[in-house]
């Protein structure tokens, strides 16, 4: 019998009322940001969608070709980053799609996709800094490259282990003239890499060159890492997939390389 | 000083030689099957790369179009998923952004997002199958329906918690026709639901669609969660975003409630 | 102004009621399975409070030294089991700890620490048809071995990659009997060990012997894997803070190297 | 036929060399920490198996009873922690032991779990500092609070949502007198209890014992979540199985209670 007693170990929320704005859900019918999915699932790009979801409202068709690059241009980098290698050796332990996914995104620590995160947390950081001074951007980049040498630290956003070029920053930087999408942060980041440049012989990356494109679309720096995830997910799903047509269990190790040591 | 005592400490891999078809990485330049990432950058459509990435070809301009709608198909579903659920709690508990996504995906279960696999899997070994005898669609379906039935169970791919009619599947058959992606997966689809329906009142749900249409287009059952995540993490990312600007680790029971029952 | 319009967007939950009979909370008090965590935490061993659990009792003080000698014997195996290696990829990327180790427990796929769940269930489902039949032990290991040799597969809890003879097995398998914690469950296991043998010259794995024994302690093949997890947890933190403690993000693969091939 | 074309796709790692001091792999043998397994299995406990593989050493009788107790204190707290919740939810979706368990880690964020090290780091650095000038344990705290309290910030490791005293942080502190484990770290962090209960009725919680005692007994501050881990893994394990044995995919949320609203 359930007594009182009993229903005290009953534990009952307090009418948690989570909130959202993102979408609202009825029988047979589902709002998104205002928008009937019905809707959008016939007429939506999925960069314009994702814009949607992030931002709240529709970009304008050259934000969204721009956020189009950006998602395109996280795809892939073969079997060196971090992100992969965790994502394949559980795809080869024989864990489910999912999990070998997860684990990808839990490789995104500060050194590998957290840089994009600090790169735009500097950047805005630094240009609100600026639109309350009478700094220009030159002068601003070269109190943060100080900042950072002077301390014997890498720029957040610069330099790359295995492109002495990142072809893909060079290509964005690009895209934000013809798509319209070039403002203060990407100064500033152009700014810092002439200095870079000449200092250190050292080019915007990636990170960096996407950090300035997302800041100067106006997204918060808290979404730079959840963005690289967006763009590099069907990566990770894609090398999940081949490994998982590989041979389980990859001995990595053998003994007799191990004996001769 | 590093004896052959001290080396014996020193684990060294085998050449593990990971092998990968996807992305060939050289210095200051990148190849992912087979295009220059510039280029891919400048002129790819998200829904073509991530076709490209997945398969190692590029769809026809119909199979984007129909890969977009499944996306996008897949955005939100407000806050009833296991899988936002987790996301936020998480976001609330103040986990990075990486860990929260990563969260989100592990909450794909067989009872979730895992729906789609099965449902891809029952469907691609019944038409090999089929193909291999003189059954047609429909008995096909009345043998699979009555299995499910009989043992008392749900069919896969079919019914939701909480709409009688899944909006988001009448409007992916439609488009199936539309865009030429209709195949043997979706008539066997279409044929268990007229059995369904007049049986249980029960129509496809989004799992069922997407599932046949990735099948028709020739996708493995296996990539069938991959597909799921890719579309749902921007929706998970506005979700962690906006539980990240709300009141930190929200005090969902309280005493005062337990302390009345 | 918050109108019923308004609210109708605030989605609310239907009393869920979450029940758990583990532990009771009300303020300045906590009871665990029915005893006081003031009283646990001066009075219980570790190994103790784990069967009290997971159990909902308490254990025989034999029961307790055979689960505690269970736990210590998953503590480690140096850097060649997946999951070590995706929590030091992911240390070495700079994730937080916590994503270090949840990404080293997602690497427990099927075949790295799932063969202990497979074996359990095997095992299990095994003498549960032998207690329903008049078969000895020999038999049944007879038929089991015979069934995956006979499809070429692999028998679950038996051999090992690295070792012959599992140094781990053999010490469980004695204490299994010192500690009377010897049942069917290993009788089975040492019957199917001695048809492996003398075909294939292989002997039980710590998955084998550790499942067997769990058997007999009476715990579900579904927490097989939750063990494993528990007793590799303080290793797998171990080499988390052995890798933050060493320069980050290594570089494992390098151009020189690729452009010799 | 592999040409040296083909095998410039194939990428080769440079030889990573991944050093650890924890285990030391041969074939039929394994050494932890200096230890043979065998005979670790046999002899050992687990905590302090778990004090040795953390810090390279075997622990005093003292201490070995200590981390005991500390783990011990960390084993649950209902449903009403994140982690549980998060943990819950994948299981009720259908997710995988492993999964379920790597969610629950993975909501230990700052709000929850990560208390600890931030509470350890802040004393740890505190206490660094008084060893290098003639402050006392009484002026220390003061200025600690003070600065938490001037920010209108809460101070780490004081204070919990449900009990106005933590019952295990009371039977903690006495414990570390018992044990002789009570140093620098435990008289900072009673000076900051005396004034903060004077100032605002706020006692030492779990978090600020543990970390009290973890740092006393030497263990630096980045081993703090991943000690509240391996204490928390077995309840969480336990919740997980309990989860996995009620109805599946709980509906949190009903259209009825909606459509009231």
């Amino acid at each position: 019998m359930i007594t009182k007693e009993v229903l005290k170990d009953i534990i009952q929320p307090v009418n948690p009322r989570w909130k959202t704005s993102i979408t609202k859900v009825e029988p047979n019918h589902l709002l998104t940001r205002g928008y009937s999915q019905e809707d959008l699932i016939e007429n939506i790009t999925l960069p314009e969608l994702i814009y949607l979801l992030i931002k709240g409202e529709l970009p304008t068709p050259n934000q969204a070709r721009m956020l189009q690059s950006v998602l395109v241009s996280f795809c892939d980098h073969g079997i060196t980053p971090p992100s992969t290698q965790a994502a394949r050796t559980m795809a080869s332990a024989g864990s489910p799609v999912a999990s070998c996914l997860a684990g990808g995104l839990l490789a995104f620590g500060e050194n590998h996709a957290g840089a994009i995160e600090i790169s735009m947390k500097v950047m805005q950081e630094a240009i609100k800094y600026k639109n309350n001074s009478d700094l220009t951007h030159d002068l601003l980049a070269d109190k943060l490259v100080n900042h950072y040498l002077d301390n014997g630290k890498k720029v957040p956003g610069f330099g790359h282990r295995y492109h002495k070029e990142d072809p893909r920053a060079s290509k964005l930087i690009k895209l934000s003239y013809k798509y319209d999408c070039f403002g203060d942060h990407m100064k500033l980041a152009l700014s810092m890499q002439e200095l870079l440049w000449a200092r250190k012989g050292i080019k915007m990356n990636i990170d960096g060159a996407n950090g300035a494109i997302l800041s100067d679309m106006g997204f918060d720096w808290k979404t730079g890492c959840g963005f690289f995830a967006i763009g590099r997910l069907p990566g990770l799903l894609a090398h999940v997939i081949e490994e998982k047509n590989e041979k389980p269990f990859k001995k990595t190790f053998s003994f007799e390389e191990l004996s001769v040591l």
